[in-house]
């Protein structure tokens, strides 16, 4: 395997399948080439997903972990209300991999992207000790109507969409589904929203800290069947979304109510009037 | 170091020093958001740089460790004919990564960055076993005006920029300065334009074959002090650019003719009528 074969066989497997408006030239050339619509803003998110740190060759195939890779990113599109359009993936190689795992990294790769309408668009291949594959998505939304984490005001509901905690119990191991559908529905309704990717306690203290509030998780947490309340509460990797609507607004069927937006200090969360430290999955802890 | 307060420390030295015409939103939310202009094509490149591969600690500072993740991909903004506009740094960490170390890092980014008007607008941070930078660029080019690889003609006239092999003598220690004013004085003049990353012989077969002609390679080679005639053809990352104008038409005076364009067999290249092999710098090989 050499670079020149692997990347011939990578434009291979990307070729684009489905119609990809707005491409001008993906992989072959020193850039992609993008040609944007004028009525819309862009959104870019890049991921890491690293062996041993956020994936093992023992538990996941590599069709697992391209799927992952994708996933990650196409959570956070999702968490801005975006439609997601293109990706480049980087691809560090590890000494074990060959020539039939990279094929099906990016069948996993292909998998998701073929459900969302995800062309890939452009990467980079070198080696290293452990396989590190950094996803960049590339989405689009309405001009001006990304969802950010920002806006919630006191008095709003707290939601969240699923069973939360539900990858803490599976161990990490199942195939995130990115809740793009959802993020486009919240678009002019949610007043803040993010991806839980670090788990509700930390998530919500971001989004709380960014939008100047705090915030109280009073209702029963919409837990997966045999979680935790710590699994529920710090358990990272389920890509729901987290999101704020005023009061009184009707919420989408996906959602669950889990608490309210106080005036307090900017970034506090409560459980039952108890404060929540702000810990969760990281990496670098 | 914990990844809320690195993610806080990077914002901070990441914060947007000049103008930033079309960023709506930097790092701090699940995605960045640009507002296109609709005059104008987007382009995207991505590049790891990796301990041990690209760079190693005992001969890279920080600093030029961050100057160097960022300058190969404006390289590839440059080979476009673009203006460089945003970036995006995934970090993975190695154990061995302080809190002054990624600060250092940033400062060599933000050098680099601050020199081409580039602001960075968003990453991710994990850890790895050695330390991974992925830097995602950005650019922008007049609607349909991107140079690409894909142009050269027979009778085109091949040049290239600058020394050749001079990172290769230098044991590729220095800090790039990657082509961007001259890659945009070659917008509507060259037929083809690259950069020259993996050493003349492979980039020149990749031109070649992206345009499916052959090329002949007979002048002088413009070599830097001291290179060899090996280091000048195979010697990689001197981030020069490389390119075809049609026989006749005026170079900028940065460029050197090194030969011409011919029909052939698609990405063969001859020096003095000898084949050469398409090597040069391959991490996989």
């Amino acid at each position: 395997m050499n670079e020149l074969s692997l990347i011939t066989a990578i434009r291979r497997w990307s070729a684009p399948k489905a119609a990809a408006p707005g491409l001008v030239a993906g992989i072959g050339d020193d850039c992609a080439i993008i040609r944007p619509r004028p009525s819309e803003d862009l959104l870019f998110t890049t991921d890491f997903l690293i062996e041993d740190v956020h994936f093992t060759r023992a538990e996941y195939t590599g069709i697992d972990t391209g799927w992952k890779a994708l996933a990650r990113g196409l959570s956070d599109i999702a968490a801005m209300g975006g439609d997601a359009r293109y990706a480049l993936v980087s691809l560090a190689l590890a000494p074990w991999c060959c020539h039939n795992y990279v094929r099906d990294l990016y069948k996993g790769l292909n998998q998701l992207a073929g459900r969302h309408g995800v062309n890939i668009i452009g990467g980079d291949v070198t080696k290293t000790e452990k396989l590190s594959i950094d996803t960049i998505v590339i989405g689009a939304v309405p001009r001006g109507k990304a969802l950010r984490r920002s806006g919630a005001k006191p008095g709003d509901v707290i939601y969240v969409s699923g069973a939360l905690g539900r990858a803490a119990v599976k161990n990490y191991r199942d195939r995130p589904a990115p809740r793009l559908e959802l993020g486009r529905k919240l678009r002019g309704k949610a007043t803040a929203c993010m991806d839980l990717s670090d788990g509700l306690a930390m998530d919500l203290h971001r989004l709380a800290m960014e939008s100047g509030v705090a915030a109280e998780l009073d209702g029963p947490l919409p837990s997966a069947p045999n979680a935790t309340l710590e699994q529920a509460l710090f358990g990272g990797e389920d890509y729901e979304l987290l999101c704020t609507l005023p009061a009184g607004r009707r919420a989408p069927l996906e959602l669950t109510r889990v608490g309210r937006i106080v005036e307090g200090k900017p970034g506090r969360v409560t459980l039952a009037g108890e404060s929540l430290h702000p810990r969760g999955w990281d990496p670098l802890a």
